[in-house]
Order: structure tokens, then sequence, then C-alpha cells
């Protein structure tokens, strides 16, 4: 069972064992485009305590570089080498894990920050944001010439989704020999200001349901993400936290990589899913309502 | 085990032991815009042997007038009243199972044929082939009214889906309290001259994902579509033959109205996947090679 965090000893407890934090961001550090209360305040203390802070997210839509804007823009204390994306982790294991040839291609149904990625890693690509993809115009699959070159399909939350896409991707990966079937990420639902909207798992939805067949992800519960973090940071598992809001990626995430949990209720998980009668089998090893709840330390009562 | 029919007795058996049958008809009659060797005249012997000929479509994206089109175009004798198709299967539900009051709305995504089905049933519908909803434009939702009227949203193909039909869809069947989640069918994919394609369970993929439920699916195999046969044809279940090129739609449907099957292989089905090492657990009564065999019937060697 989780336990609530609930006095100055417990946040203090909790600052002392842990040396290295990983945090998701979206509904942690702010929920769409509104910072969340207290998030620079703690991340001030833990730098201030000389703890090591690393940013994980399953957001494929933008590089780590762009990502970094975002917290520019919220006034949020970040360096680019502390986030981690699923779509970086994406590059990572095409280049590093499948080490497809880099005369080989990628067909990318997502956004210009996967494209990124996949750019800095060296990894050449079709689709993604091409304008000739990016239409709604009807799809003819006896004009379409498929690529012999292309040796993997990879999928992120692309919000200009669309037949023409999926079509093509549907193409490579019943027809060229071995292509390969990724995913930045499973969530299905993507937190904005206003709402939820579908999630990146809802874009490779149509390919995972006409193939018959799941992708690889590499973005969080994943260990892919985690390596790409081993690779970079040295951390010792015994001594590290992962934070998060969602319990079928954040803490399942942790949990997988052998880190203690942490499930804040800003975001998209309540209390009831861990303690009502009906809980998640999904179980963090702590929780609090906030990030913001850890000012406690430097603010006592 | 499935019986190969191999003789003209058996061919001659099966015309005397079923007064109606019921037809699938792309890899059945058609596959794409090509007819099949033989299939003109077959269903002559049949209508002139007095059977009662029906044809049973999951393709929603033609209403069962537009449907008649193709078999005038490709030379077929049919009727429309002989037509019954997914799209019509789910006005049919909307209108006489669910009963939704005629002041509520329905969201489509999904082409023209769906729409002209819900109209043709007195049913108000929004979304569909809208040109506002028809974009790869960005989604706003903090900018999207929802309309407190839509009590259902049902998905057929839609060769025009995108992240604002996706979005709104995903919305009201968040938002709107009891709105019912509709696929005319879960076909996973769809059959062109030129090879397949993304199928409409492809479709409704990313919000079965998004939402972690399945839609009510009112095509084959749902008894639905055979509910909407017997409300137009009297017929006898045991003189009933189903006849399809896929197990877990033409089969399975005809397996769960009680009717016999009979599957051809110029379809979507290998042979080998139904007498060979691995058969699928949907095995039909018959099977034959094609359509076309019939014609032994008045061709004996």
């Amino acid at each position: 069972m989780s336990s609530r965090l609930a006095s100055l000893e417990a946040y203090e407890k909790l600052i002392n064992d842990y040396d290295t934090w990983l945090f998701d961001c979206d509904g942690v550090l702010w929920r769409g485009d509104h910072l969340i209360d207290g998030v620079i305040e703690v991340l001030d203390i833990l730098r201030r305590r000389n703890k090591k802070v690393v940013f994980v997210t399953n957001n494929a839509t933008k590089s780590r570089k762009s990502y970094k804007t975002k917290f520019d823009q919220l006034g949020i204390e970040a360096h680019v080498d502390e986030i981690y994306g699923s779509a970086y982790a994406a590059a990572v294991y095409i280049s590093s894990v499948l080490q497809i040839p880099k005369t080989k291609k990628v067909y990318v149904v997502g956004q210009g920050g996967l494209e990124e990625e996949l750019r800095d890693e060296g990894i050449q690509f079709i689709g993604g944001t091409d304008p000739a993809d990016n239409t709604i115009a009807p799809f003819d699959l006896s004009q379409f010439t498929p690529d012999p070159d292309v040796a993997a399909v990879v999928c992120g939350l692309d919000t200009q989704i669309n037949y023409t896409k999926l079509s093509k991707a549907f193409q490579y990966l019943i027809s060229n020999p071995g292509c390969h079937f990724i995913a930045t990420n499973e969530d299905s639902t993507y937190p904005t200001s206003a709402g939820l909207l579908p999630g990146a798992g809802a874009i490779s939805a149509p390919l995972r349901y006409a193939l018959g067949k799941s992708p690889v992800c590499t973005g969080k519960p994943s260990s892919t993400m985690l390596d790409c973090v081993k690779a970079k940071v040295h951390f010792d598992p015994k001594r590290t936290i992962m934070v998060g809001d969602r319990l079928n990626t954040d803490i399942l995430f942790g949990k997988n990589g052998g880190l203690t949990t942490l499930l804040v209720l800003t975001g998209i998980t309540t209390e009831e899913e861990i303690i009502g009668p009906n809980p998640s089998p999904i179980v963090p090893d702590f929780h609090t309502q906030a990030l913001g709840d850890f000012r406690i330390v430097e603010r006592p009562l």
C-alpha cells in the first residue's frame, strides 16, 4: 500500500534518502501551459541540497532542445542534458539497439520533435512533417511506390495523423521484410490545460489494430528510456526516486527500473485509484497531493 | 473440420439444401474494382432456381443506394432491398434499439454513405463530411464548444480521419453523460485492388485505445446486422447459408446467427488457415475456391 506523506519528517526523510530525482513533467511540474504551484521552489530546494535532477517525459512532439524552451517559458531551471524524451529514446533505440544501417530509413508518423531527435542520431527518415503526407486527400495505393530502404516505422503523437500516413506505415510494416514497428510511447491520453485529448498510444492504435501486433515502445514504462538516462547519468537505483502522476507509465517505469516511486495527484490519477476499494495493481511507494508539498521542509508549520 | 466441395453432387446438394443465400461482397463477388470470375453466372443460376439472394456488406462508406451502383457497374443484378450494409445496421441500431430521441444527435466519424443511412432513418448528425471537421489544422480544445445533444458517436471507415474528428469524438464520449460508442464494423483491413489498407476497425481503434473500452459493433459478425435482414426477409436459418471470405466477420456472423457457412478463398483467407496445422478456431461448414465453382451444376464435366 502506498504511504501518504503527511509530516515534515516524512518529506525530510525522502529528500535525505534519495540523491537522484527523476521527474515526469506534464501533471507533475505543469498542466498544459500552467505551472503547478510550488514546483520552482521545490526544484530549487533539491538543487541546493545537491540532488541530481532529471526530467523524463513521454512527450515525443518536441525534441529535448525544444522541450527546454517549455521549461524556460514557465521559469523552471533545466538543462538540455537533464531532459530525456521518448522521441530521443526512440532514436537511441533505433541507432544503438536495432543498429539499423545508415543506408536504411525510418518512416515517421509523428511531428518535428521526433524528426529532430532522429536527425541528431544520424538516422534517415521520410514521412513525418513532409507536406506530401500531411493531407486528407484520398490515398491511392496503386499510385504508391514504397521505398525498399524503409526498415522501421516509428509512431509518436501526431496531431496531423491521417489516412495517407496510416496507409503508408501499414504498407511498410506488411511489405518490407523485417520492418520494425516502434512507438515512442503508449499514453492513452494527452493532457492539455483545457482537458484530455487522444494520446500517442491512440496514434499507433490503428496500426496495432490493423496488424494485430503491438509496437516496441521506447518511452515510459519501457526500460529503453531508463537505459538512455543510465548511459549519461550515474545513479544508484537504491537512492533514486521517480516522481510522476500516471500509474501505468511513470510509476510502472520506476518499478521496472528498481527505483522508489512517488505519485503526485496533480495529474491524471486520483487518490481513490491507489487507496480506494478497487485499487490499481500498480502501487507507488509514496504519494502526496503535489510536488509543492515538499516546501514544508523549508517552511515548517 | 470444413468440408471442401469437390464434386458436382456436393455443389448440387448445397443448392438444394438452402433457400436463402447471404453473400459478403468484397472478396466474394469482386475484389476492389475487379469482378471475380463466374459470379454473375452463379447468381443467375441461384435466382433461376428461386433462391432468395441477400448481400451483406461491412462497407460503411457507401449507403445501400450507392452500393447498388457498384453492382450495376460490374454488371451484377441486385436490388436495393437485397443489400444490407453496416452503416444501415448502425442507423437501425440507433433508431430502433437505442431509440435515441429525435432531438438528440450523433457525432459521425465516417463518410457520406454512413450519413445517408442516418438521414434515411431520421437521425440528426454532425461531424462526418462537414468541411470544418475535415482538416489537419491544429485542434484547440479550449475553442471547442461541445454540443450537449450528442448522444452517440458512430465510427465507420473514414479515409479523412484526422485529429480534430478523433478529439471531438473523444470529448463527446468522455463528457456527454451516457454517450454511446458505436462502430459500423471492426474489420482490421480494407481490401483494394492494389492491396490492403487499414480498415474500419483501425479508424475506431484510437478511441477504443484512449477510452479503454470497445464500441458496440453493428456490422458482421454482430447479430445486429442479421436482425436488420430478419426485419425485412423471412428465412429459415436451417435453410440459409452465409457465403464469405473472412473467418472473423463473415463465417462468425453466419455461425452466430445459426446459419450454415461457406468460405470462398478469393478474398482474405487461405485454405491453410482452415485445414493447415494451426487452423483458425472459426471453422466454416464448407469451403470452395471461388463462388464461380458452382457453375459446375450447369456445366457438368
